[in-house]
């Protein structure tokens, strides 16, 4: 019997599927039972589980091109959650055919319409005419169910491994070389309504994930919280501020950090009570 | 002669381009040159103005289902700008067929993948076979040229104005009636190097779009930062911090407030003065 479940935003092939397989390597999980999901939403659903397995979840958090994953941020303030870690994957775009293909053969490439935008120099050099399609790796699934020798597809490496007869044909073909996506594990918890106090490791390097909800005046309590961040030495490193649905001018916000002193678990047991008499409610999560 | 030019992310048609009408609405613009760029650096870019005229640029920010236009933020934090306005815009998806076709006759529908994802409660329904494409008025245009009655758009009202042949057949079809971009409405300032503070007007409810930059240690002077708005009464209504390229943990902040008390031009410039000495650069626009 699999000793979990890894739901991740699908089909096989996609960079989420990659970050799921990276992080079960780097867990030492050998026989989890990956659970391609259609949307985050469905990543975050507990309903098909019919196994009483563990069940990690990993969906996009964040692209350096595109930006945010607004539907992650929302699902995040919707439920209760545990970050067990995040994964930063390179972007790395390939021209994959069919097997008899060659670089020279192919005319026309489909994909999703951002990965396309981030080939556009590659496409216009060589000619090749773009075809928007759902996703990558879909887009790679599609063409090889074809059996046309001058269509390909722009994905990953990785989605050649679950479409037959796809190869790549070409590599390194992104306009921009710092393109990356960072996605985030995570647990279902408990309770979405309670602060929560989730403890992973003392260690400096060790990461904070903070997600926090005010009570009225935004902008004075926030300086607050920054403020006993900064007294205990954790440094900041993203901040983003979000409305919460239905409520005018009240925000939730999720800031990361990383921990430059070494902290005990007592002592940042001390910041999340700190936190907490400031806030409606804190998830304050050391991983 | 026209009086000024403003620039959009266009086709015409596109939801930007309505946001860009609703802005020379506002303004009293009737004899404006509007000019469609084809990516939101373009609409940046000054090179292809031959007429010595002002020129307006409208680029969307962000939208309430899918997020920052992160390529909107990096421009705006490599070019000098002055916010002129911030135009919210509901986004709301409509059924285009062409002329003699019906709502039931449509068998397949084209739009951008995000209208697509935002309507498919409604193509469900209807069994609709869904293509993507580049842009909602792009695939307006897409269909206006073909014979097809059974091929339709999903995009908005106002690109029927544009595509000859072309006509609403079904309304109010998104599956969340709350879904809006905002717009910026910029002008192109000096030099981007420099701190600047723009003042527009000092009457309640003025708009704050603050951009600015840390030296070192981010997370004490950001709630620096942010206590010296909260003292002068100011209501933060959004912050976004973003990595600068290329500089390893710095970071540039984007911080949208409210005025809820009466401030001055020499009181504002007096915060202007107070944030710069806290930063490495600050961009302070009263609108």
């Amino acid at each position: 019997m699999a000793s979990c479940i890894i739901a991740y935003l699908g089909p096989m092939g996609s960079y989420t599927y990659e970050a799921a397989q990276a992080f079960a390597k780097d867990a030492q999980i050998s026989d989890a039972i990956f659970e391609p999901c259609a949307s985050i939403t469905t990543v975050f659903s507990q309903e098909n589980q019919k196994e009483k397995l563990p069940r990690y979840m990993i969906i996009p958090l964040e692209n350096s091109t595109s930006g945010d994953v607004y539907e992650t941020y929302k699902l995040l303030y919707l439920h209760a959650f545990r970050v067990i870690a995040l994964k930063r994957l390179e972007i790395a775009h390939v021209l994959i055919g069919l097997v008899g293909s060659s670089c020279s053969k192919i005319k026309t490439v489909y994909s999703h319409p951002q990965a396309l935008m981030q080939v556009t120099d590659y496409t216009k050099k060589r000619q090749l005419a773009t075809i928007p399609y759902f996703s990558t790796a879909d887009a790679v699934g599609f063409i090889s169910k074809q059996k046309d020798l001058t269509i390909g597809a722009i994905a990953s490496t990785a989605a050649t491994n679950y479409y037959p007869n796809t190869l790549v044909l070409d590599d390194a073909i992104s306009n921009n070389e710092h393109n990356y996506t960072r996605f985030l594990v995570l647990r279902a918890a408990a309770d979405t309504s309670e602060s929560a106090f989730f403890f992973e490791k003392s260690q400096q390097e060790a990461q904070l994930f903070l997600l926090f909800e005010l009570e009225h005046d935004a902008s004075g309590q926030l300086s607050d919280i920054l403020t006993i961040l900064f007294t205990f030495g954790i440094n900041m490193t993203s901040i983003k501020s979000r409305p919460i649905e239905g409520q005018i001018f009240e925000y939730f916000f999720v800031v990361e950090a990383l921990m430059t002193k070494l902290l005990s678990e007592q002592q940042q047991y001390e910041i999340f009570l700190q936190l907490q008499e400031k806030t409606a409610r804190v998830i304050y999560n050391v991983y």
